[in-house]
C-alpha cells in the first residue's frame, strides 16, 4: 500500500529528534513514581511470602492477567497510530488463553495433566484472531494481513511473557521451600539490579552508542552495566533465596537474562520508534510515575522464559 | 505513518477490478492441471498405503516441510508487496520449529515423551524473530513492528497448519490399523470434495453473494453445496475407511471441518485481497497448473487442527 518515497517521507519527522530511552529516571514525578513502587513491593513480596498458598498463586494470576492486558493494550495503541488495526480484544483473548494454559499445567503440581494444551491454544487463537477479523472486524481490508498479525504478535508476547512468569511462580522446587516465589524474586532482581547497573555506569560514564539508530540513550557502557547488576542479583539470589543455585548457574543465570532482558528491551524500543512512540503508554493509562507497562516488562518478557528455560533444561525442574 | 486518505487512496485501484476467486478453474492450463494432480495423488497414495512405515512418516514430515517454505515464502512475498518486511528465513525457521515438534512428539507413539516442548518453540522462535530482526535486518525501521508480527505469523500458519497435517498422520489408532493414513485421507477426501461441491453448485445456481468485499465470486449456494460435498466424504470415509466412525461422528466432522475450511478459505483470500494479489504465488514458482500454495492449503491449514482436536477430545486419540 504504501510506496517506499512515502514511508521515508512519512518517517523522516520521527526520525529526526531521537526520543529518550525507555529507561530515563523522570524527576518530576519522583514522589508518585516512588509511591507506586512502595505500594507495588508491599503487594509483590506479601504474595512471595505465601507463595505456596493457592490464594497467592490465584492473585498472581490475576495480576499477570492485568499485566497482559495492559500489555497488548499498548502494544496495539502503538501500532494504530500506525495505521493497522489490531484487535486489544482478540489479542487479550488469545493471550489470555496462554496465560490459562500455563496456570492450568501446573496448577495441579503436575505438567502431565494439561487442560488446556498448548497446541489447542494455538489452534483455538489462530481461528479466533482470523476468523475473528473476518466476521467482526468494521476496519478497511487494506491491513487485514498486518493487523491480523499484530494481534498474534501482541497475544504471543504478553501472553508467553506473563504466562511463563505464572510457570515460574508455581514451580515445585526439589530442595527449597516455596520455590516459586524464590524464582520470581531471582527473576525480578537479576533484571532489575541489571536495568539499575545500566543506568548508573551508562549515564556516568556512557560514551559508545550501543544503538544509535534504535535507542540513542544506550551505550556499550550501559550494556556491561547490565551484565554487572546481572551478576551481582544473581549472586544475591544465590546467597540468601535459591542456596541451591552453584557458582556456575548463578553466573549462568545472569548472563542469560541480562543477554535476552537487554536484547528484549532494544526490541520494545524498535517498535515505539517505528512507531515514532517514545513512551509505550503513549500519555494515556499506565502505571503511575512509571509510565507504560511495556517499557516495564519488556526485559521481563524474555528473561521469563530463559529463566524457566534454564531451570527446566539444567535442573530438570518442571 | 500512512493517513486514513493516503490508505483509501491507495487501495481504491487494488478494490475497484474484483480479483477471480481462489478455486476458479484454470481451463487454459488443464493437461498441466491433471498431470501434476496425478503425480502427487500417486506419492500421495504410495504413502498413506505405508504409513506405518518409518520411512513413510519421515517422507511425509519432509512434504510438509517444502510445503511450509512455499506458504511462508508466499505469504512474505504477499506481504512485502505493501511495503512490509517479514524474513521468509525467520518464518520458515520457527515454523519448522512447530513442524518438528509434532514430530517428535509423537515419533515415540507417546506424547508424554516431548524433546522439543511446544512452549520452547514459542519461547524460543520469539526471540529468533524479534533479536533476528533487530540484529540482522538491514529493513528501514518503520515497519519494524508489522514486519515481525507477519513473520510470526507465516510461522504459526504454515507451522500449525503442517505440523497438524503430521500429528495426523502419525495417530496411532485405537481400532484400525494405519490409522494415521485413515485421517489424512479423511481431511483431504472431506476438504477436497467440499471444494468440488462449491465450486459445481456456486457454479452452477449461485446467485447470493457470500462476501461480496473479500471474494466477488463465492455465493452461499456454493457454501451450501460445499457442505453437501463434505458431508459426502465423511460418508465415504466413515463406510469404507474409518469404519469405527458413528454417524454422528461423520456429521460432526463434516459440518466442523466444512466451517473451518470455508473460513480459511475467505481469511487467506482477506489477505491476498488486502495485497491487491489474485494469485498467492504471484505468478511465480508454485504448483504446475494449480498456482499458489496457499490457495491449496488454505483449508486444510485450519481442518487439520479442528480435526485432530475432534479425535483428541471425543474420540481421546493422542
Amino acid at each position: 500500500m504504501r510506496t517506499a518515497s512515502a514511508a521515508s517521507a512519512a518517517s523522516s519527522p520521527k526520525i529526526a529528534p531521537p526520543p529518550a530511552a525507555p529507561h530515563t529516571f523522570d524527576k518530576g514525578n519522583l514522589a508518585l513514581r516512588l509511591g507506586s513502587a512502595a505500594a507495588f513491593a508491599v503487594f509483590f513480596f506479601t504474595l512471595l511470602y505465601f507463595g505456596e498458598r493457592p490464594w497467592a498463586k490465584l492473585t498472581w494470576l490475576a495480576l499477570m492477567a492485568v499485566v497482559l492486558v495492559m500489555g497488548v493494550r499498548e502494544l496495539c495503541l502503538i501500532a494504530r497510530k500506525v495505521g493497522h488495526h489490531p484487535s486489544v480484544f482478540g489479542g487479550a483473548l488469545v493471550g489470555g488463553g496462554f496465560l490459562l494454559h500455563f496456570y492450568l499445567s501446573s496448577s495441579a503440581g503436575v505438567i502431565a495433566t494439561d487442560p488446556l494444551p498448548l497446541w489447542a491454544v494455538l489452534a483455538g487463537g489462530g481461528m479466533a484472531i482470523h476468523f475473528g477479523a473476518l466476521l467482526f472486524s468494521k476496519d478497511p481490508l487494506e491491513n487485514a494481513l498486518s493487523s491480523q498479525a499484530i494481534t498474534w504478535m501482541a497475544a504471543l508476547y504478553m501472553g508467553l511473557g506473563t504466562g511463563f512468569m505464572v510457570k515460574l511462580f508455581m514451580l515445585d522446587g526439589t530442595t527449597l521451600a516455596n520455590s516459586g516465589a524464590r524464582f520470581i524474586l531471582a527473576l525480578f532482581l537479576i533484571v532489575w539490579l541489571g536495568d539499575t547497573g545500566a543506568y548508573f555506569l551508562g549515564s556516568a560514564v556512557g560514551k559508545h552508542k550501543l544503538a544509535p539508530r534504535v535507542s540513542p540513550k544506550k551505550s556499550w557502557e550501559g550494556a556491561l552495566g547490565n551484565v554487572l547488576g546481572n551478576l551481582a542479583g544473581a549472586f544475591i539470589i544465590r546467597t540468601w533465596v535459591c542456596t541451591q543455585w552453584s557458582v556456575v548457574d548463578a553466573i549462568a543465570i545472569a548472563l542469560l537474562l541480562g543477554l535476552v532482558g537487554q536484547l528484549g528491551d532494544l526490541a520494545e524500543s524498535t517498535w515505539k520508534r517505528s512507531a515514532g512512540v517514545k513512551d509505550s503508554n503513549m500519555g494515556s493509562l499506565g502505571i503511575p510515575g512509571h509510565g507504560g507497562m511495556l517499557d516495564r516488562v519488556d526485559s521481563l518478557v524474555f528473561a521469563a522464559p530463559m529463566l524457566y528455560a534454564y531451570l527446566f533444561f539444567v535442573h530438570g525442574l518442571n
